[in-house]
């Protein structure tokens, strides 16, 4: 895959999801010519079509060949587009559901807990983002610059007793590349569980007790669909089967094609 | 490299190095032309020349190059016997160091923050051990297994707090990939710090109190060598500018190149 030997390449800063509306109807129809292509990318990588003619791709996207170059180089040019818009729509998800946090550890740990269960949700999406491995690391949009600064945050509140933001970042990055592989190797593995138990020994690495990394990791958790083949819109449903006396409510969650 | 898309192929178990000498006189010099290709390999490698001809490698062995064939398909294929021989060496060594240790976690730490100190005095042979990326989850030989075993005997004495060897070791190789990334991006980072930071945090991780994670991440190194470009057999000299007190002397540490 394209992003196999460089982290994702959206431009720098990265923090947000970019929300701007384009100038001009004829800017308009461009950027929705660019999201259908990225939206039928991102089907073909969850159905495992890495190698699907761009034709094909075309016509899923209901775009004409030629339009194709006007945005994309080439097939794994689109490729790694799609992948980064999802790795950002996913961050912006994560960032929605944890709005209500007021605790550096919960917000952290409610976002690991998700992300790991992808795993099992979304392998082939999850396996392709975390193709560039450790170089991951280095990426400025995603899930690696807000992991960045919840560990950022729970250090300057003394909520993690870590020193070197990027060494704790280093094993947050590595774990989670390590748990995909754990996951992808085990088919019968529970990913809610096995992330679950990550989730607490990360929180120990980051400086909580164990008892209350337990508790934090056994939260409920809200509901989080990356659905990239429908049309779907999933909604924010908790299970409430657990009480959860720390935090509002987050008032949304979305799927991955809500913006469509 | 070879070894990018799957793990060392060592044959199965593979817990220890093989030591059975080779019973006869031919059957020696085919072992002593395979291990002079692969010391060969190795200081190819760490001196970065992973693209030179299979000729120029079988001149420095001072091996025929018909030969070569009867030992290895490719260069590839030498390369990751190369990196898979240096892995497991590298194990025997630390095996070695550990040897006067009671405690898992002592042991443990040790192992990892001479692993991490590696990144930098042999970066090349390192970068390319770790090119499987967290494929090396399932490798059956070198650094991995023995990591699995020192985690799991911590987990028999109690010593660990964690339930699951496996979610743990996920943690502990992803930290070991990205801890490398890390160090190479940002080549002014002191890798003792930066890898003793890692090792306090994972001990922490594994359920040892700050305190004690602390100072066993600060404890006095023998001294490791994983020399492959000359044939320099090193010693265990030891920093003994900081206390001891509960381990025997490890009486043994060798470079790589001991076995010649």
């Amino acid at each position: 895959m394209a992003q196999a030997s460089s982290p994702p390449r959206r431009g720098a800063g990265g923090e947000r999801p970019r929300k701007q509306a384009p100038p001009n109807r004829r800017e308009r129809a461009k950027a929705r010519t660019r999201l259908a292509l990225i939206r039928a990318a991102q089907r073909f990588i969850v159905e495992g079509q890495l190698h699907a003619p761009i034709l094909e791709i075309t016509q899923s996207a209901d775009v004409g060949l030629g339009s194709f170059y006007n945005h994309f180089e080439s097939r794994d040019a689109l490729f790694a587009a799609a992948i980064d818009e999802a790795l950002e729509t996913l961050g912006g998800l994560l960032d929605q559901l944890g709005a209500g946090f007021e605790d550096p550890a919960e917000l952290f740990a409610q976002s690991f807990r998700l992300t790991g269960r992808l795993f099992r949700s979304e392998p082939l999406l999850m396996q392709v983002a975390l193709g560039a491995g450790p170089a991951l690391l280095r990426a400025t949009s995603g899930l690696v610059p807000r992991a960045r600064r919840e560990i950022e945050a729970g250090i300057r509140t003394r909520r993690f007793a870590v020193r070197d933001p990027e060494v704790a970042l280093a094993i947050v990055v590595g774990s989670v590349l390590c748990l995909g592989e754990l996951l992808s190797q085990e088919a019968e593995r529970d990913a809610g569980a096995t992330t679950d138990a990550a989730a607490a020994a990360i929180l120990r690495m980051l400086g909580l007790g164990a008892d209350e990394a337990d508790r934090i990791s056994k939260q409920p958790l809200p509901h989080l669909s990356l659905d990239v083949r429908g049309g779907r819109t999933t909604s924010g449903r908790k299970d409430t089967s657990q009480k959860r006396p720390t935090r509002r409510q987050p008032d949304a969650a979305a799927g991955i094609t809500k913006e469509e």
